[in-house]
């Protein structure tokens, strides 16, 4: 079966072109697994199957390399956007991606050689209300902005958003004290959250340039959250750190990305999408 | 620059054919870091070159994923065969491969399509003295066969054995309750082992079969060990358990390996090599 292999910030998937290749859907989650492994497959994140659509230019389909299906991946999404364009499976440079999570806008920025140097997704309008992150609060309609929450025997103030899955937020002065590994898990876990969370740090360097790191739920530490990146921005406006309509820059431990919260509420994400290896692997 | 990446019992390389690629001397190490990596990588344990060779059929060089220099991998030995038969790089069944540790007999064995089933190599003498391997003992030139050494609250029966590396091999009745994680470290940084060792557990079940399990100095649990599957049978011979010349089917996570210690010293390590996939890779 041919490959490429592709990653967005570190984020690494093995990508698969179904307009030629043919995989039985009752196979999917077992190659996701196999071509996931490091040892004996040719190790990734997951797998994205790029589909033809009914609905968009290009269909995706996320495997995690435990063999379940995702709804959607940012950073598979500029992977997606990348390739399709490259590959001539789309030919404009504004297209629509089809998602399990739903129909999701991309734009590919191209150098003079038509090479895609960047890609902007649409990740949608983030979610606020206690109800809707979720997050148990006394009123559930009420936004949960610089909150004290107690965790361990510390008071910690977070700001709660939903970009399709849960995030909270903290603001600090110094990203390197940030303590991820510590705090983190009491936080994912925290009784207030009854659906976990993800778990974000911010250092506020200017209106447009923060510095993040991230404790993911179910995954701990990671290189990049594409999602936790926009809920980040989210936040610092919340919080008056920010600006809409700005565009800031967001220092991940695995690069950098773009992100923008627009006044008609959704948040666009740019960022970058490399090619790693191509090829044939033996299943 | 083209690539293949294959395992042996899960231990996986990328391997690049040098007779026909060219990298410069001082890129090595930083490539095989960037290789090895499954995030921005193709994901392996490591690199492994083949060249042409002055004094054998061919000669490898492997780098690990921290990007030194490795003298010898028994794993990659066995898909060093594999490819180069395949690739015609040489034309017997049987031939040398040069190693950072010396020339290393390889044999193949080859289905009717002239595929190879199974790679045999000459793992060597293994060297038993405690001053060999090395182990502090008050008798540098004595053997250290099911010897007790005090580990925590308990004492440890340990056959000390050196294959190039050093190995401390212990008997139990069953592999399943190998206290690998808990004692694994101990013995490891034990006082007697001034260079650290690797330790290892061995369930026997009859003269021609063991179950093995590893904790690798500087690695810690992994899928399989070539030198310590051969350690183990050395020791379970100078224990009784085994007999010189009688082919030991030894039981890895990984996988089986065949391990022979023949009448005049060698040890013939049997097994197998596999592809996963090749193509082109962005360096």
């Amino acid at each position: 079966m041919k490959f490429t292999k592709m990653h967005g910030l570190g984020n690494s998937y093995v990508y698969v072109n179904m307009f030629n290749e043919n995989l039985p859907e009752k196979q999917l989650s077992e190659t996701a697994v196999r071509l996931a492994d490091k040892n004996k497959g040719i190790g990734s994140d997951g797998m994205i199957l790029i589909y033809p659509s009914q609905t968009a230019a290009v269909k995706m389909r996320v495997f995690n390399n435990d063999g379940s299906e995702a709804k959607n991946c940012g950073n598979g999404l500029r992977c997606v956007a990348k390739y399709s364009y490259e590959h001539g499976l789309v030919t404009t440079t504004s297209f629509t991606i089809e998602t399990l999570g739903g129909n999701v806008e991309a734009t590919v920025s191209v150098d003079h050689e038509n090479c895609v140097q960047s890609v902007t997704v649409n990740m949608g309008q983030p979610r606020l209300l206690a109800k809707e992150i979720p997050m148990k609060n006394e009123h559930s309609e009420a936004m949960i902005v610089n909150e004290v929450i107690p965790v361990y025997h510390q008071d910690i103030r977070v700001t709660a958003v939903s970009m399709g899955n849960p995030h909270a937020v903290q603001f600090i002065d110094s990203i390197e004290k940030a303590p991820v590994k510590e705090i983190g898990p009491l936080i994912e876990k925290h009784d207030r959250f009854p659906e976990w969370v993800n778990v974000e740090w911010v250092e506020v360097v200017s209106p447009k340039e923060i510095h993040f790191r991230v404790w993911e739920r179910g995954s701990g530490i990671t290189q990049a959250c594409g999602t936790g990146a926009c809920a980040a921005v989210v936040a610092g406006v919340l919080n008056g750190h920010l600006e809409k309509e700005s565009e800031v820059t967001v220092h991940l431990l695995g690069g950098d990305l773009q992100i923008t919260w627009k006044d008609d509420g959704d948040v666009w994400m740019k960022g970058p999408a490399e090619y790693i290896c191509s090829g044939d692997v033996c299943l």
